[in-house]
């Protein structure tokens, strides 16, 4: 018997019992989820954000922890963890996420909105085809690569922007600062889905946000603090940005007092873009476990001096 | 010189003249769009619903009336007509409503509305992935087809309905009667394509609309007809319709005192799902020129007697 914590919230191990026990057994791994093992005898660790474990120490034993979400950024830089880290990269994650960047994507492609609220009557405003929309996805991992596929998929003229140099069918890709002056100048429509690490910080700043089309809408399912709030505030209170469609923030929830909530060209949704599913998590953490014990490489192993 | 007349509205002229003129030059064709032709002379007339032109007769060389829109029936029972009537077929129609209905679709389908309306605050409504979720597709034509392969591509469990068995990869395809049973019922969000006809004269009745599972969305970019008003006001007064997005109507536009503009439960927009572009459309009328100049038999041409 495996000796494994599921320290990802006491709240969710409801959700995750049964998909765990039965991802397990698929996989023929001989997993004991009894939650009352002492710490010096947990093999791994099954782990969320905000988790109660922050102190890695007396777990003597400990293989690896396995995050359930894809973002790590409040675990790299623990110094009292010391075994290999791995994130949740899950179909359900992605297909989550590629809905709701597709979807809002049509949603300002289309101009819904005031037709939604009622603000406008008949009054035809017919858009563009999306083969003349252009649209850039800042990120091109497991999520922004699949979100920029979609889109493409849909006819958009897609842009991708990376770090590093990548390469995606039907997609022009671009890399390094410069490319990215290139990417955010094509941006009628801009997704932001960059892990956070110190080069990702405020990246949408003043100077960033002045080099985005007019009237550019900006969509934001990936990190808080990838934005330069007061920034993006005062691009779209000149209408420089057109509309700006938020999922994470700096802190959250967002508090009541932030002026996204009133602002009339901000969308906010509670960080529900792409919501950790147990259906299709569980089966990643069991097959990464499967490896460990059967001396395979990890898949998925975070590299913690590049944050993701 | 081929004269030709374009009777589609004088006020679209401008915008097609240019299109048609390098279209035919493109495929050969040497038109006269002179615009000033006698009746008696004219052998091609380009035309749309509500144009000037109801009596055929005059027209004693005609050989062909392309229309530039998909819809046909305020022309299938002009009884002056004698010559074959071909209908719009063309990629930017077709994309145009794939994009406004995998939009709409995603739309309802993530639950976006009280977040842009800002009734919901910071109150994660977590959606089910699309794998999960059933769309049901009536009519199964270039336009209902494309969108279902579409919506399929998008992971949607896709159920399609047509009049006559067709088999599309991925959709899953009912026809006749009990077909339409079956569709309906799996109908978390219907669309509907249908042409109108005899036949799908307000389709969606008290009875029909009854089948749909509660709190069903339905969308309808296809015909205003094929809805019975009043049955659809009582299912959303009842709840039992969550939400109706609806682009065509039985008079249009929508007359200012009609309830679906005040309806909390409705989204208007003003016939814009799909509206016929003249870049994309005006090869598809050169096109079936050259082919009835070369004795082809023309594309997409109206079977009256189906009404499309």
């Amino acid at each position: 018997m495996i000796p494994i914590l599921f320290a990802a919230g006491a709240e969710r191990w409801d959700a995750w019992r049964d998909p765990l026990e039965r991802s397990f057994r698929e996989v023929g791994v001989t997993a004991d989820l009894s939650q009352d093992h002492a710490p010096d005898a947990v093999r791994y660790i099954v782990y969320a954000p905000g988790s109660e474990v922050q102190d890695f120490r007396p777990f003597t034993e400990l293989r690896a922890v396995l995050n359930i979400w894809a973002g790590v950024e409040h675990i790299t830089d623990n110094e009292t963890l010391a075994v290999p880290l791995t994130r949740m990269v899950d179909p359900g994650l992605t297909e989550g996420m590629v809905e709701y960047v597709t979807g809002h994507v049509l949603r300002h492609h289309l101009g819904m909105d005031p037709y939604i609220t009622g603000a406008l009557g008949w009054e035809p405003r017919v858009p563009p085809l999306a083969r003349n929309r252009s649209v850039t996805v800042l990120g091109l991992g497991a999520l922004g690569g699949a979100c920029a596929q979609a889109l493409a998929a849909l006819n958009f003229r897609v842009t991708g922007w990376s770090r590093r140099p990548k390469e995606l069918p039907g997609i022009r890709c671009l890399h390094g600062e410069e490319g990215l002056t290139e990417a955010l100048s094509a941006a009628e429509i801009l997704v932001l889905l960059l892990p956070r690490t110190p080069e990702t910080e405020e990246l949408m700043n003043v100077e960033r946000l002045a080099v985005l089309p007019d009237g550019a809408v900006l969509i934001n399912p990936g990190r808080g603090a990838l934005i330069e709030d007061a920034a993006l505030l005062a691009a779209l209170d000149s209408g420089h940005v057109g509309h700006a469609t938020l999922d994470v923030f700096h802190t959250e929830p967002l508090p009541a007092e932030h002026p996204f909530w009133s602002h009339p060209s901000v969308t906010v949704t509670p960080h529900i873009a792409s919501e950790t599913r147990p259906e299709t998590a569980a089966p990643v953490i069991a097959e990464n476990i499967r490896r460990a014990e059967a001396g395979l490489p990890l898949l998925h192993v975070v590299d913690r001096q590049a944050g993701y």
